[in-house]
């Protein structure tokens, strides 16, 4: 906020005031112009929304002699014209670098890649690239926004595979035709086609924000197309963390996946990729639940991916609500929406129940009805402990699968992820509110790359030298 | 190259010998390890290519006492896992940053996107972006190598863009299926489709190294569907620099475009796109030839653009062979293949004759034969006087499309482009040797830009505001 106000002692005093009152927090402050009478100062100003701001800025506006010169706002001020930018490695400055980046040099590397295709991963972007996919049909929890406004969200997986992995993400966001009113969807073949057409400059597909059930028919299709990885990051990176996160809960409270019984909230892509990751994994009592309650194998499933868990989880058939399926697990985990149980229904569970509510920005179970009942609680949020963030696994694995030319990520390389995610913390560092690392600790991504590889080397999905 | 050779005075001497002798050039020099008996040094080596290179090498490696430890090629490894890359244009090292670039300050932006799309061109990469698009199938004078093997020059072009420009320019290489055996072609449907779908993150879409006839279609359609420029360079690029080039040229003989017949070699894609551009230009008398010799209207052409081209070019309705109609012009425009014309044949021309060779790497007329004959001669090569290089245009032409948020490239803009870069040799300056600014010459994409943005305008292709 640029503010002018009277060059008077206490004058400032008084907007701070205004500020504090109206419920917001003062930030770093510079002064931009000054004479005898008046000082222009910026002011930045920490608010809840852009609601929370207008009100802020009223309040100092209403001060006598001060006056609110312009409102910048932060957020928006990153934003603008994106958050990346495709940069040379090397200047063109003269002709001497022109003829080594562009003509007539590079017609030689064009002819040593035409001759030779498998040079294209030494010689240009591709082993290091990774395209960023998305329709924009659910984004964040925003839903159907489109491709346009998913664009931020992309280049900011972009931004994120950079700092953590030294990868190149490009955000392919694409104008997909939306399913037809007789369940068939035209979508499906669009991305599919799409993304075949641009295989050729990139190592990798990361698919996001794709809406169920098109993601899962995409990404399956994708993968037998494509010798190249395709992953799903809003299905196997939340697997992978939260497989991660249930790993070190179990350690803390000394149980093992194969005897605990888990219940999940939320049937989408990510309930089902956490359920199938776990069994991967070793779970055995599983029971998943939509809107409608515990899926069983005696209940009939439109969707196919949803009759899947019906025939291969649940395997004590059990019925009923959420509320009912809870009572005795030993593990709750919410990948669906916000305020769904309380500090009663917890404690319906087994001892020490571990909680995970990740619906974002409010879990299924909230923060104060979760302490001193639950033995472990984790969200996707980052002010309370134990946040479950895709940015821990994505970069790393990508950066493995890159490394070790993979044609695909396999089980066992996601697997390997989750375990080295879980081992990042030690057994003397792990407690209730540290089961899962810093989405900034450096060490993360460089040991989930190299877990990755070698599981790819492991199954084979790797070229034979 | 790396030399490993005695430590004593005279032994460098022999090496620098050697290569001399096999034709190479010395450069800069390193000293990497050095001790008593020996000395290691890189040896920076200019040769004419690869077998040239091989040739120098066991010349140096058969001195006696002399060891060639390494090679490494600079060209080679300039393009070590490409050209480019994409960086955040911040940092995200905590916290706060990430809350800023992603979740959960991202949700905001997408959110404004969501309501208000025009907005994606103040908030995403979008407006500071190009698309560069090829299906591999015309790259440089190699042919159709395939879209894995254009990566090298499309990621040329995006430096050069930056360079340039200061924009974004991303590698779009596409799988697409060859033309059927009778003619029709699947691949304008796919590549204008997939460009399409691709359109939500891009500002401009930049058509590269596409063969002809497809490329004609698939620019008109994608032109007719998007409301962003769509700019076939190999078209429109050649055209711009030939045209900026020819004024020049005239103005220095004296002679007007009206006035003066034209003669064109090759009728592809360039020699069509500067023909369309010339007449715009104001040239009357203006005659394209191809293999067969002289288009007329009497002619018959498969081919619709060439047909076009009979209709409304050669209003004399001269026909006869390249040589037969070069007799009397005044301009000969080579967009065709090497050593077509000697010096006699510039000799039948007019007085004073304008010859552009531009066939690369060796053009229609050589430059020995053009000597002494030609009042003006320029080519595509760097090497000799007058280079007309595509890079001279397309920055300036999208810096100036995407500043005024131009729907497309209009032929007014193309125009304005050609004189901006013509207008950049000052009368005083403008010399046989002197007709066109170098690549390297920096007033050159923001003069361009500045009168493309304002042909832009004039032409109403800009939001109404």
């Amino acid at each position: 906020m640029q503010v002018e106000l009277p060059n008077t002692p206490g004058a400032f005093a008084r907007v701070a005031t205004a500020i504090g009152d109206a419920g917001g927090t003062l930030g770093p402050l510079d002064i931009i112009d000054i004479d005898n009478a008046r000082v222009l100062r910026d002011v930045t100003v920490y608010a809840v929304d852009s609601n929370h701001l207008a009100q802020i800025q009223a309040e100092v506006q209403a001060i006598d002699g001060v006056a609110v010169v312009d409102v910048k706002d932060r957020v928006m001020a990153m934003h603008e014209h994106g958050k990346i930018e495709v940069v040379s490695k090397f200047p063109v400055r003269n002709r001497d670098e022109l003829s080594l980046a562009y003509t007539p040099g590079v017609g030689r590397v064009c002819k040593t890649i035409a001759e030779d295709p498998e040079k294209v991963r030494e010689l240009t972007i591709k082993a290091n690239t990774v395209a960023i996919v998305s329709d924009g049909t659910a984004v964040l929890g925003l839903g159907n926004i489109g491709p346009k406004a998913a664009i931020p969200v992309m280049e900011g997986k972009a931004q994120l595979f950079k700092e953590f992995a030294g990868i190149n993400g490009f955000p392919i966001c694409l104008n997909i035709d939306p399913p037809n009113e007789d369940g068939t969807d035209p979508g499906i073949d669009q991305i599919v086609e799409t993304v075949m057409r641009l295989e050729p400059v990139f190592g990798g597909i990361n698919l996001e924000d794709i809406a169920a059930p098109r993601c899962f028919e995409v990404e399956r299709r994708l993968q037998e197309a494509l010798n190249i990885p395709v992953f799903h990051d809003d299905q196997h990176g939340t697997a992978v963390v939260t497989t991660a996160a249930l790993r070190n809960a179990l350690k803390l409270t000394n149980r093992r996946i194969e005897e605990v019984r888990i219940v999940i909230s939320g049937a989408g892509a990510a309930g089902i990729a956490v359920a199938k990751m776990l069994m991967n994994a070793g779970a055995k009592h599983l029971v998943l639940c939509d809107r409608s309650g515990a899926i069983h194998k005696y209940g009939t499933y439109a969707d196919a991916s949803k009759q899947w868990i019906a025939e291969n989880t649940n395997i004590d058939c059990t019925s009923g609500t959420l509320r009912e399926v809870l009572k005795g697990a030993d593990v709750f985990i919410g990948v669906s929406g916000p305020n769904l149980l309380n500090a009663d229904d917890l404690r319906t569970m087994a001892e020490d129940p571990i909680v995970f509510a990740l619906a974002n920005p409010d879990p299924e179970v909230p923060f104060n009805e979760a302490q001193g009942v639950a033995a472990v609680y984790a969200t996707g949020r980052s002010d309370y402990p134990n946040q479950i963030n895709n940015v821990l696994c994505y970069p790393g694995i990508f950066r493995g699968a890159l490394d070790a030319q993979a044609s695909s990520i396999t089980p066992n390389m996601t697997l390997a992820a989750a375990d080295a995610i879980a081992g990042v913390i030690a057994d003397d560092e792990l407690s209730p509110t540290n089961i899962i690392p810093s989405v900034f600790n450096r060490s993360v991504a460089p040991l989930v790359a190299s877990a990755v590889a070698a599981a790819a080397v492991a199954d084979g999905v790797t070229p034979k030298h």
